[in-house]
């Protein structure tokens, strides 16, 4: 059967079963809309206000997410669901009709920096990334506690895969967000605190935190590429919560690094920033530890070929957790990221 | 003798005769402005807060309103003027010179979605569209009350040629309303009913209605193109509002579908979007009777050529007055509407 | 079953039945070929030599060949095939994939003006688009005596719907391709005389008439949308070719003017050239009666908006076959174009 | 010792000494800062509240402030240092990594015209832009009582070297910035009156002047290039401004037109505006005196080349003090302006 | 009376009067043609082979040649010419279209690079600019012995007025080329030797003097500007050469450089190449007289803002003829060029 | 002290000792030139036609091969120079200016594929990309009988790191370059046959073995990033061949692969080639080995994201040597190789 096309205010979010929509967002100037893909499976336990949304392609050029939700489309048996799931493979579509990490062929605008204030309902912020925005807000927030948002790393930056959540002041509650986040089976896994509301930029994942939502963010890949292993933790890490978390019917065994030990819980950071623009080669690789006042890469400046190159120096021990990915590097360029626990 | 240039709030709008200006808005960066040919043509009978005003080239990619307003300029007598006629061929010159239709040079907004609060007034609206409304709220708002809107459809969609206008709760209003739009002669004339105001898109029709303006809009040609047609009705729909509306001396004749009884007046739609991206291909011109559930077009996927095509379904009985034009149609997009009495 | 990716050297153009193939042309820089996608239909009367070709998408924004041709490859039976016949849908895949007259992400180059010495054999004429020549001179011309290109108008020019032929010094050859043409049904039937060989510039049409194919051209259609009637001509006229030619069994009857007997056969051409830049706006629809010395048209030069548009004059009383389509015109573009008998 | 990096707000800019800083101000989408080069020195006598700062490149294609103040970094010596002394070579970085007046490759948004309510604060104003609005609100205006802001002419328009001031309503004030600015060397000195405040846009002279600092403002050069001696005005001018304002021990001599009493004060102005597009010819260079009536240029068709020339006339007795620069000039251009005392 | 609009081949460089064509060169890809403006003067004394051209705007972004050979065709009146004068104030119509110094539009190659083999006659070669070499080739070299070529700087680099010629190893040669060069009143007139052949790369300069012709260039602006006195010497210096090589009757004066004495006849040249990317300054005029060893100008590196600007140094004593104008410098670009006598 | 810039005539590549030329290839337009970087290291045993030379940037998006070579340019001292050693850092300047595989900039050209008759010396192959193919001819070929190239993937597709070598009918040749091949120290090594000349694409790989050179090539990243091991493969591979062909003195030990035997030499080769434009997901790393039939990646279509997959399914038992690395890849682009001894 065709997905329906609906409006989002049309959208069924809480009878029984599933439907898969197009959600309309009106086009800002032609006869047309923006298609996001949204599937709601509601099963028998569902609670007004609770369930488990997994949100793929906040930007355009992320590929873990898509493609591992778009597998879960297939896996999830609507008979097997216990409360509410929501799976958005696409969500930013503008931005991955392009593939490019903000929606260049419309209002260009990072979807995770415009969960402000007003997104999507003042004239001067009325664009496709600002009424995604709203969207989330309309239909989204409403029917979830718990957001799972795929990212991964663009043309700019390498990572070691991971997965991020925001520690509360309720020891349980941070518990059983490191719980979803290791699950995922990543080599790393790093807490942070939120920080308080920004009026200029906010993103998803902060927002969803100030909701009190239980968020879990990733870094899977980069590159613009598909990865192998970050799809597997992407749809492991979904399901797991899914069905620990009360959603869905199901048992999940631990994987990777989860299921071995070798999973690192990382808080601290420390970062290095170009200083002017050059090549970036690194000296280690990802996931490596390194030790502070170590030379971890070089900067080159090939428009003066017969300098030597800047070494870049880590600022802590810890591990390489993140460097810049696109061998050319502008400066003001976060090139280097170390993190301890 | 030279057209004037001159600010907004410089140009004389009531002291009788005919005085042709540029009305100059300054350039958002460098020393220049953008120049808006302005004709305003005041007689002895002329009201205040009373006139009528044809806009042309609202979008900048849209001619026969800019050719026919451009034929009137030399047409209409000033002798023959009793009331106030505005003219304004080119409305969004930072559009028409650019030949698109948005001022992708500029700001690139549609002027058609931008009356909305604090468009040219507020810090963050104040590019040139934004300031193009302000102009209009500014100067021809408080001087007219029928506003003649001269559109096409662009490279999107094809349209039969037909006229719009709002109904009115008061019955006595929607029927001069309904003359109006009938004396441009064009095959089909669409009511409907303006919808409430929306907070981050608005278009110059829908505030020239909830300010209580006679407002009539046109769909005369497509294709950024010159239809030898719609430049006819355009001429001649502004030609005879004026005359009847009491603008203008002078007497007119009907025309085309208007004389010859064959004008449809229709009111209810229905419209398909494309679900995914293809080529669309249609069987049925617009204009043309169809029937609900009749295939009325195909959308072709070449990248999968051995597919069969995806048919378009007509959703009610009427009119195909509108359909893609571009081959390439994207998903989301509207590619084909069926209007009804 | 899937088309079969192979090279143009590996195409089987002579087993009897039918082949479905993608015909790899390698990519310029990459590791990826240009697949055109090719269908083979080869019956028990085969001649070494003879064939029908039909083409589409010579250009890459013409859309009714690629369609009627699309729809032809489900509708011919392979077992009706009597001698050859070879669809391909899409000539220009690399313009076609960027929906552009010319390959403008590739070479650039206008596939229709490159059949000259060397198109892909040279280094200095190794692109795409030359390459395509060369595909088919090696494969496609050693298998037919009958090329149907199917063309249409772009975004420059809008022109009533017609077929065209080369006359040839043997009448009865002339005779044949006229009655090609004529079975198309458009409203005009446009013969001429091949010139002689250009060095630099030479089409499809001019080598498949230099090789003494009989080569039928058409317009049918303009403004890179898809035409109703333009679709039924093209797919009635390449199965009534292949039926009366011997390619195929069936029967056909006329349709439209062909039928009718409103078809013009004119050959006299006489054009205007747009002295400046400006709009075109024309007074007479393509296909209308028009006399020596009749204004049809005005150009609109609206940076002197007070000016009189400059009236273009019909050179010769005939059939008005083309005029500029966009509005805007550029200086030295052929305007307006009247043919007579 | 390299630059430090540090946000704005860690900055030091009241501790005695000098400190060389690189202020970050974060992108707007990746991980990644823009990086302002900002050298403080303060010296014993620093009070608060007080300074003089110079400013270069606020638009990004200006080049005569940022090689004046770059060489101004090595040659003014800290010890000679009374007051307070900040030097900001390169303002809106994001342009001139682009080379362009706007930041093209980030908002595109002109910083000058940006200095509005909101600025870097609301979420509709959040680019880097509306950033270094907020910056130099945040931590240069409440330093300093002295703005220099070094401009040049872009592609748009010539300029004959001058310095600008406002005047002020007590005759002592204008007097000491009248002074400022006649140090410069230049063969004009340009005064006017700031306009009221305009809520839509609003430069960082009009809002140094709303705050009561005494503000210079150039016109040093042209065309994306380096002028030799408007590199030394802005040179000298700042040294001049710093020294007689008791913020740096030393002695400076008068230079140029400053020094050989040619120096012009002058206030009113004519300008002229393209009534259409085409190209200008200029008759008189910059700073020749012109008459009222004078023809000092000429507008050129050259779609229309056998058409005269439009004569380009001088509005009153004054100096020609700029013209366009880049032959194509667009309709509604300023392509003369003239000025007299 | 308009324009002429002819072919090459069909227009009339022989029979006496004036005749002001358009001349066509087929589009590329289009039903449209490149206009060439060429206005043909032929007087009772004229000779076969022998006339004089003046061409401007050989690139597109040179505008002192267009406006000057602009202004000769309302005066040189017909009566007066004696021989035959040819006059194409925009050769490069397809460059001048966009305003750069190639057609960036069309084929973006440099026409004062392709008078190769070949041009406008292989297939390889068939763009726009070769074109206008075949052009040149066909009508006008058979119709000239004179050819007077006003070139001006482009955005690349400044210059100090400069006429040039080709010295002969006939010193009656050099003196008539050196006595027409000398007329236009230029500061600068320089003199080289025609290089031999290149194979790759041949400009229209080098063409007319392997043929024999007398060819004048000039260096008479930049930065795509229109410059006073650039016009006046371009007007000056035809004038002269067609009244004193007998084309045209008449009288002139010498002017400015050439009349009071200050005209400089230089001919060896010494340049600097930028090593790197950066921004260049100047620290001497165009036309000033320069020492070898002489710092003339300092090479920025902003990317490395805390560095000492690099010295760029005269390599001879003469005149500073050209430096860069753009401040932004590639690596590899010519900054500096000092020529002696 | 500063490079030398030299004509490539000009460069001296025999007397002994170290020479670093900037060799100028001239601008296509402007007085500038493309600036190669070449050092020449000549010890006291070299022989004419004798040396080895490694290249860099043959494709301005590939780093492995530039900072390893940057690296060598401080590594290798003269004194310990046998031979003759060229290090071009950056062959393709001109791509490498714009970090693309082509320079998108100038003639766009893929370096690698215009090693054809007449690149640099014909007018219609004048662009940078075939000069330096000239270059190389000129002075490269004639001074080495080593070239090793080094290579990575660009943004298309992703490798296992390999080097790459020829074969010879003379297994001695075959032996030796097999040997310089394996000290990289990759996991593959890559051997295959040189096709027949082709005539309109022929890269450097290609005539240097043509030539007679031993030639290497490698894979050692992708992405336009720098990949840790592929510069150390890189530079150990090059320092090996250097001294165990002659040309250094020293020693060197096998590493990585090479030196654990894991090396896998590898000769057959099946890709798999995506029949339509969509996303690839792959199932398993490069490097692995995979079994014919073994469904080894997924081709997603979103505009079907209710669709399965399309599995890509390997065509031998092998190691999985390359598939594609954007997510997005095109019809017709190859998406897998697999190769198997």
């Amino acid at each position: 059967m065709p997905r329906l096309i609906a409006t989002a205010a049309a959208a069924d979010f809480t009878s029984p079963g599933r439907r898969d929509y197009w959600i309309r967002l009106r086009h800002t100037s032609v006869a047309a809309a923006h298609l996001i893909p949204v599937t709601v499976l509601v099963g028998p336990e569902a609670r007004p206000g609770e369930g488990l949304v997994a949100f793929g392609a906040c930007h355009g050029n992320e590929y873990e997410g898509p493609v591992a939700i778009k597998h879960l489309l297939r896996e999830i048996r609507t008979a097997h669901v216990r409360g509410r799931i929501i799976l958005v493979p696409l969500l930013n579509v503008a931005a991955f009709r392009v593939g490019a990490r903000e929606s260049t062929g419309d209002d260009g605008v990072n979807l995770n920096r415009v969960f402000v204030d007003g997104a999507g309902t003042t004239p001067a912020m009325a664009g496709i990334t600002s009424r995604i925005v709203e969207f989330v807000r309309q239909v989204i927030w409403p029917n979830v506690h718990i957001a799972i948002d795929v990212h991964s790393g663009g043309e700019v930056a390498r990572f070691i895969h991971r997965t991020s959540f925001f520690t509360h002041e309720d020891p349980a509650i941070s518990a059983r967000r490191e719980r979803m986040a290791r699950w995922f089976g990543t080599p790393v896994v790093l807490s942070s605190t939120n920080s308080p509301g920004g009026s200029i930029s906010r993103g998803l994942y902060q927002e969803a935190d100030d909701l009190g939502k239980d968020w879990i963010g990733t870094e899977l890949g980069f590159g613009a590429s598909t990865d192998v292993r970050g799809v597997r933790y992407a749809r492991h890490g979904i399901l797991a919560a899914a069905i620990q978390r009360g959603q869905l019917h199901g048992a999940v065994e631990p994987i990777c690094h989860h299921a071995d030990g070798t999973q690192r819980l990382l808080r601290n950071r420390a970062s290095v920033t170009a200083p002017y623009r050059g090549h970036y080669e690194p000296l280690v690789d990802c996931g490596q530890f390194v030790s502070a006042g170590q030379t971890v890469g070089f900067l080159h400046d090939f428009n003066r070929i017969d300098e030597e190159p800047l070494g870049v120096v880590a600022g802590l021990n810890g591990v390489l957790v993140s460097q810049a990915w696109g061998a050319r590097v502008e400066q003001g360029q976060m090139i280097v990221m170390v993190a301890a626990a």
